[in-house]
């Protein structure tokens, strides 16, 4: 053995790569490798000092491939992949009030909601999210289910005034959601926090013991506000006040609110969330589908809002593919801000990963590729005829790759896919598992 | 041999598929085949029909496959492909006068139109396209790209008031359009229009003249039209009218126009061009891309406009991706016309189809599948992990399947795509040949 392998220091993973985009610094490193022990990330340098210094038990060599920090879907609904195309080319109510309530009602149990997160989880691995949220019913099975694929979560079981075969009232609904809280306080890789569905599915009283709730807990809230135009004049109407003057007067205006959609603000309220540190998740492509609005990005970043991205649910995205809604969100801004240099493609990229992280006070620990942090990754080769010429490496990766492209994913340095090979999902099973409930839907 | 296949007909190719989504009409024919010979499509049957009346040279069985009418891709600048993501995320002018025109004018050639139009063709088939229109200069070399790939094309060589490597006056980009159209005019595939920029790259004594030589060519005439509110208010300023008010003038608002952008239009102009049926190229990805504006899709739709869909150039979209802006436009739609119902996918795919065909006026031999129609076939595999489930399966392809899901692709009954192998392109020279451009461009 050559003496040089003697000084070598061992450690779990080396990723070599032609470009890593670090988030926390803009310029791409290019030819550097990642050195993961641990989970954790502890040395970033050229390859060449790389392969000198340190001997890995696993090694990459991703010579035409740009390496992010994990994308992180920071809203959906991954049970209801199973109503994928269902419903579509609806309006929002009857869409909820004809096919997903009713089909909910009927079949929302605890195989449901497993089988359908299993095929939600699969599809964002493969796509390169390594964190998502869940604003669901079954928490505790979904949760399962992520632990089982090895991706990171945050939980945020549903909280609504309407009875489903999971709880029968407000009170049973955050009782559940305290359940799943406790269930994983010891998670390295899950949190379960309070999902109230909306402003409108809950009254005063029942905000106020969701604040409460999440007060005792000390854990964040996630909720759909102002998503749309008739929401904020329903409220009008039944409260003589807008959605979010109802949340201030409950005390849910604070930064431990991830405040999802929120397409209709006022310039008043964009300083008053700027102010409070609200946060805010975006779902571009939910809200052009479902006619929602337009959430004024532009506005809300000049304000210095912490701003994630988020697919939505599959039954009105159709898909989670956050390559996919990256690239919407660069151009819808750009769109709505009348400004083409509106959320170019490094804070496109910022917005699907640090500031995911932000959102959800995950970001000690991830949404950069930094030493110290884990080593949540995701690899997308940009050597397709369909990429070329590549000036800019994260501008293409935005603007031109498909979610196709990702080959390889990290989640706390452990590898889940593989030369788009998924290692903790039985594609099979689950694909039986899919055309089953296929099958009951349809009846 | 059994008797059976003695009384066979025999023909050129037989694709059975598991979908075949005609356009003409909207239900999906299931388990069905299209009989192909001599490159027209002779009939439509259930595949174990078809397999008892015909033996074919070539057979296809698409298990997992939805068919469509190959994809037109009805505005674009192929060669522009070159300076896919050079200068992103800026506005129209700073990109086109600090960017592309010094550029264009150093590096310009038929060298350069080569290369940059066989990387676009070779995305383009790759993702479904089987016709694309091209409005760029040195046009006899595109359509030679065109003609070698196997790929059908409209040529519409540009003709504007600014000296470029390929031509010196008005007069030289129209004599040179006129030879491009003569040139191709015993094509099968391929013909050649006439391209003027844009109202305000031409004045009215050379609108005129282009007007003049469309009538004398008998051939159609493709424009960029009020693409931006800056086109309509520089108009005002210096025609003292908006430029759809000049086109009327020099006789251009008929059935032979296609008018491309269009994202700036009063109820009057829509009315006038409905009722002159001007054909309308509406762009999505690129009017967000560089915050240009939004074309009112419902509202021209509702009126009867024909509305044909295309991705313009890779410098500002950055793919050529139809899959992609299919979704992308009826996504738009919904949110622009606030109403979920707006294009929804059925709608969506003839815009890219029978639409463009009939925008080009092409539709008595492409656009749809039909017996008697010439086979230009696209299919595209819907069994990926994020398709399922399958309930409708025109909604998953629109908003589920990516470009990558595109496995074969037949122009007039020709196979130019096999199992996502490109068969008349030499990808390895092509991306040396875009290396060689990428080094020149960066220099």
């Amino acid at each position: 053995m050559p003496s040089s392998t003697h000084n070598k220091q061992s450690i779990d993973t080396l990723i070599h790569a032609k470009w890593i985009a670090r988030v926390n610094i803009d310029e791409p490193l290019i030819d550097h490798t990642i050195v993961v022990n641990k989970g954790i990330i502890v040395a970033l340098l050229p390859q060449n000092q790389a392969k000198q210094h340190y001997q890995a038990e696993n090694n990459f060599q991703l010579d035409h491939h740009i390496v992010t920090p994990g994308l992180i879907n920071s809203h959906g609904h991954a049970a209801m992949t199973l109503f994928r195309g269902y419903a579509d080319d609806l309006p929002l109510m009857t869409w909820l009030n004809d096919y997903i309530w009713p089909n909910e009602s009927r079949w929302l149990s605890a195989e449901f909601t497993r089988v359908g997160s299993e095929l939600a989880i699969a599809e964002m691995i493969r796509s390169g999210t390594t964190c998502f949220s869940d604003n669901y019913f079954y928490s505790l099975d979904v949760g399962k289910a992520a632990h089982t694929a090895g991706i990171r979560a945050q939980l945020c079981p549903t909280i609504l005034n309407m009875k489903t075969p999971w709880a029968n009232s407000v009170d049973d609904y955050i009782a559940k959601a305290e359940d799943s809280h406790h269930a994983f306080k010891a998670s390295p890789l899950i949190n379960s926090i309070l999902g109230p569905h909306s402003p409108y599915a809950l009254s005063d009283t029942e905000l106020n013991k969701v604040v409460t709730k999440a007060e005792q807990l000390n854990c964040m809230i996630q909720m759909h506000v102002h998503e749309t135009a008739q929401e904020i004049s329903h409220s009008l109407e039944q409260y003589y006040c807008r959605p979010l003057a109802r949340l201030d007067r409950v005390g849910m205006l604070t930064n431990t609110l991830q405040a999802v959609h929120m397409t209709q603000l006022t310039e008043h309220e964009i300083d008053l969330i700027a102010e409070r540190d609200v946060k805010v998740v975006h779902c571009p492509e939910s809200n052009l589908k479902l006619a929602s609005g337009f959430c004024p990005v532009g506005a809300l970043r000049a304000k210095g809002v912490t701003l994630a991205l988020g697919t939505d649910g599959a039954a009105s995205n159709n898909d989670l593919d956050m390559i996919g809604e990256m690239r919407t969100a660069s151009m819808l801004a750009k769109a709505v801000a009348a400004d083409a240099t509106e959320l170019n493609a490094t804070e496109s990229l910022r917005m699907a990963t640090l500031e995911g992280a932000k959102c959800m006070g995950l970001d000690d620990i991830i949404g950069t590729i930094e030493v110290g942090k884990q080593a949540d990754l995701c690899a997308t080769a940009l050597n397709e005829l369909a990429n070329l010429p590549v000036y800019h490496p994260v501008s293409q990766l935005i603007y031109t790759a498909s979610r196709d492209q990702v080959s390889h994913v990290w989640v706390a340095g452990r590898i889940l896919l593989k030369n788009k090979e998924l290692l903790t999902i039985d594609c099979q099973k689950l694909t039986h598992d899919v055309q089953v409930w296929h099958n009951k839907l349809q009846t």
